[in-house]
C-alpha cells in the first residue's frame, strides 16, 4: 500500500486554517509552515492565514492538492470530504472529533456516511478524532502538537493525546521517530494499512503500535505477521482490564476485546508485546544492534548491586545469565583486581576504568557461552575516573566486534552519564537508565531473533 | 537505638583525608567541608588537607571526636579502629573494601577481628565496603559522592554504588532524602539497627531499603514489623534469581536466600515490596497524602488513552476502578461536554480546563464509591489551554478536601508539565510521569492502609 501522498505530499490544504490562536487550525497551519511543499490555508472567513493567502474553498486553489488536513466543526466534514473528492485530493486527515466515539447514533452514522463519500471519490482518510500525522524526515508536522525528534521508530497510535504525550516525553529523552500517525477512530485507514506501508518504509527500522482495539482481527493479524518478518513490530495494548476496556469504547469507538485473545494473537503474529510505554521505547531502540543467536546474557558492571538488579530482571523475563567460559574467567583474572567477581555478572568493582570495560567486553564477545552483552556503569565519577571512560572503552572494544553480538549499555547516574551516553548512542549502542529497560531491550532482541529464525541454540 | 552521633556528630575525623584528588579521602573531606561541626583530617603524610590543619594520628586531636570516617588501606583498619576506641569515638564508618565480600579467608577473618575490637572499645561501625552516610537536614555528606537533595525519604542501601546511582538519578528527578546510609558488609550495624533508629526519626516520613540479604532473618523481620507500624517501609530486594543471588555473595558478603521466603517474610512484616527503583521511589513519595479507606480508584483525565493505561495498571495491581455514583455522573454532566465519558476513567476530553479538573475532583471527593483519586493530564497545551491550569484546578479543589482522600497526579507531557508539577508538589500532591508509577503509588497507599488498619471497606 502506497501512502506516500500522506507523508511526502507535493501540496497540502488545511481546511479550517485560522489566525485565531485558540483554534486547532491555527496550530496545524503554524506547524506546517516549515514544510517545503505547497501549503494552502482554506477558510471562508479569512483573507490570509499566518501571512499566506487564504482560500474560501478547496475549489479556489489553482494547483493540485495531494493532502487535506481537516479541522472544521463536525457538521461540515461530510461536505468537505465531498469537495476533496472533486478537487482530486488523494488523502485527508480528519482531526475533528465527535463521531463514532460518542454515544450518539446520529454521529456514529455520520462517520459511516463520510467514509462512503470518501470511497466514492477515491479519497483515503485518517481519523476522524485524531491529532494528525508527522514525517520527521521530510520535516512534515501535520498535527497541532510539537514535532517529534527525528529517528528510526515509526509510531502509530490509536489514541491521539496519548501519542502526543509520548512524543513530548521523547523530546526530552532524546528518542526519535521516523513517522507518527494518530489513527483516531480508524473510520477508513487502520493499523493494517499502516503496517503494510511502514513495513516497506526505508526510514523506519521498527514499528511501534499503541492499540486499543481493531475491528477486523484476522486481517490485522495477517498484516502484523507479514510486517514482523520485515522488521520488529512492538505493541502496547490499552484496555486490558474490565474498566479500561469499557473506557476504550467511549474513547476511539473500538471494542478492546479480551486481552487473552489479543495476547495470543499478537504473539502468534510475531509482535513484541510491551507492558508500558518505557518498555516499548526501550525495545524499539534495541534494534540498532545485531540480532543474537540465543538468550544467554553476559553482564559487566562496576557496581555489584546494579549487576544484581539487571540479572534479576533478565531472569524474570526468561533470559539466562550463565557462568562464563573458563577461558573468559582466565582472561578477566589477568587484569581485574582480586576482589572483583568473575562470575556473571562480572563485577569489576568501582575502580574499573575504560580499559577494563574494553578488555572485559572483548573477552565476552569471544565467549561462546554468551549471546548478548550488557555493560553497566554506575557513578563512574569518583576516584579520578573520568565520566566518559567507560563509554570510550566500550566503543573501542566494539570496533573489533567481529562476532556481531548485540551490546546494550546501562548508565545509572542521572546527568553524570549524559556525555557517556551520547558517545555510545552515536556509535549505535543503545543506552538505558534503568535495569528493567535494558532487560526489556535484551528480551526484545531475543524474542525477535526467534521470529526471524536467527536463534541457533 | 540512638545513632545520633552518626547523623548529628559534634566533630568528625576523616582518617585518610587527602589532598590527592585520586583518593576517596579527598572526596570525602571535600564533601564534609560544608558541615557545621568540627572536622579533623587525619593523615600522617599531610600537614594540612584542603586548608585545614591535618593530624598525624587520631590521638593528636585536642577535642573529642564523635564520628570517624575511615578510608585507609585495609591492612590499617584494625589499628585505626583500636585508636578510635582509645580516642572515645562513638561511631565509625569504614569506607574501605576488601573484607567479607572477598573469597579470601584471611580478609573475611580480618573483618571479624575488626568488629571484635570495636565491640571491646564501644565503637559502633557502619561498613566496611560502603559509600558512607548523609544527613541532608544537617548538611552532612560523609560520602565520596554528590549530596542527595533534601526530602522526607530515609534511604538505606546495602549496595554502595547502586545507592549512589539512585542518589544521582534523584538529583535530576528532584526527589529528596532525609538520610542516606550505605551499609556495605554490615559487619556491625545492619538493617535492624537502622530501622529502629529511622522509625523514630522525625525527619523521615518513609524508609526505603535496598536489600540483598540479611544474616539474622528473624531479628530483621521483627524490627521491620515494628517500624512498619510507625511509618511505611519500602523494600527493593536484589538477588531474586539464581545468578543474581550468586552475585550477591561476592558483592556484600551476604546470602540472598530464597526470594519466596523473603517475599512472604517481608509481606508478613508489613513492608511494601517494590519491583524496581522507580516503583520504590513512586511509592515512597505517595505518603504526603492521607491513607485511603479502600482500594477503589477514581480517574479523571483529559486524554482517553492515558486513562485506559492507568486503569489497566491499577487493575493489574489488584485495585478497583468502579463506576461512579449516579450523583457524581449527574454532576459531571452539568459541566462536561456531551462527548466526554462519564464512566470511570472520566474522560473530560482534550478541551478540559482547570475549572473542569476542579469540579470533577470535587465530585469524586464526595463520592462514597471512590477511595483514591488520580488526576491525569496529557499535553494540556493546545487550543489555548495554559500549561498550569490543570494543576491550579486540582489545587483549588484540594483546598476543600474535607474527606481527606488521597489525590495523586499524573502528567504525561515531558517538560511541558514542569511548571504544573511544581505547583502540585508544593501543595504536597505527588506527581508522576508514567501510568505504572502513579499506579504503584496508589497501590502503596492502599497496601499500607491495610497495615495501619485504616481500611474500612
Amino acid at each position: 500500500m502506497n501512502l506516500n501522498y500522506f507523508f511526502y505530499p507535493r501540496s497540502i490544504a488545511v481546511i479550517g486554517a485560522s489566525n485565531d490562536q485558540s483554534k486547532l487550525g491555527y496550530e496545524i497551519y503554524k506547524n506546517l509552515k516549515s514544510y517545503s511543499g505547497k501549503k494552502y490555508p482554506v477558510n471562508i472567513r479569512e483573507k490570509e492565514v499566518l501571512g499566506d493567502r487564504a482560500y474560501a474553498r478547496l475549489a479556489d486553489i489553482e494547483g493540485e492538492v495531494d493532502l487535506a488536513i481537516i479541522a472544521v466543526p463536525r457538521e461540515h466534514i461530510l461536505n468537505v470530504v465531498k469537495e476533496c473528492g472533486e478537487k482530486g485530493v488523494k488523502g485527508a486527515v480528519i482531526i475533528t472529533a465527535g463521531f463514532g466515539e460518542t454515544n450518539d447514533e446520529r454521529w456514529k452514522r455520520a462517520e459511516i456516511e463520510i467514509v462512503n463519500e470518501a470511497r466514492k471519490s477515491g479519497v483515503r482518510l485518517i481519523g476522524p478524532n485524531c491529532v494528525g500525522i508527522m514525517n520527521t524526515k521530510a520535516n512534515l508536522n501535520a498535527t497541532f502538537i510539537m514535532e517529534a525528534r527525528p529517528g528510526k521508530i515509526a509510531f502509530v497510535s490509536q489514541s491521539g493525546a496519548l501519542g502526543a504525550g509520548i512524543i513530548y516525553k521523547t523530546i526530552r529523552e532524546n528518542i526519535g521517530f521516523s513517522k507518527f500517525i494518530s489513527l483516531g477512530n480508524m473510520a477508513d485507514l487502520d493499523f493494517t494499512d499502516l503496517l503494510e506501508y511502514l513495513s516497506d518504509d526505508q526510514e523506519s527500522e521498527t514499528i511501534l503500535l499503541y492499540l486499543e482495539g481493531v475491528k477486523d482481527g484476522r486481517r490485522f493479524a495477517s498484516s502484523l505477521k507479514k510486517a514482523s518478518l520485515k522488521k520488529p513490530v512492538i505493541v502496547i495494548k490499552g484496555g486490558k482490564g474490565r474498566s479500561a476496556s469499557e473506557a476504550v469504547s467511549s474513547h476511539t469507538g473500538s471494542v478492546s476485546g479480551s486481552w487473552e485473545i489479543y495476547r495470543s494473537a499478537l504473539r502468534q503474529s510475531g509482535a513484541l508485546i510491551a507492558e508500558s510505554i518505557d518498555e516499548a521505547l526501550s525495545m524499539a531502540r534495541a534494534f540498532s544492534q545485531p540480532l543474537p543467536r540465543g538468550k544467554r546474557v553476559g553482564i559487566i558492571t562496576n557496581a555489584g548491586g546494579a549487576g544484581v538488579l539487571v540479572a534479576d530482571q533478565l531472569e524474570a523475563r526468561g533470559l539466562e545469565v550463565p557462568r562464563l567460559s573458563e577461558q573468559s574467567i582466565k582472561e578477566l583474572k589477568t587484569f581485574l583486581p582480586p576482589y572483583a567477581s568473575f562470575r556473571n555478572p562480572v563485577d569489576m568493582i568501582a575502580s574499573a576504568r575504560g580499559e577494563d570495560y574494553k578488555m572485559a567486553l572483548e573477552a565476552l564477545l569471544k565467549d561462546d557461552s554468551i549471546d548478548i552483552i550488557v555493560a553497566v556503569s554506575v557513578v563512574p565519577t569518583f576516584a579520578g575516573i573520568s565520566r566518559e571512560e567507560h563509554a570510550l572503552g566500550v566503543t573501542n572494544a566494539l570496533r573489533k566486534n567481529m562476532e556481531r553480538k548485540p551490546v546494550l549499555a546501562l548508565f545509572m547516574a542521572g546527568d553524570v552519564s549524559t556525555r557517556a551516553r551520547e558517545i555510545l548512542e552515536k556509535e549505535g549502542v543503545p543506552t538505558y537508565e534503568r535495569p528493567e529497560d535494558v532487560s526489556a531491550a535484551a528480551q526484545a532482541l531475543y524474542e525477535y531473533s526467534k521470529v526471524r529464525g536467527t536463534v541457533i541454540q
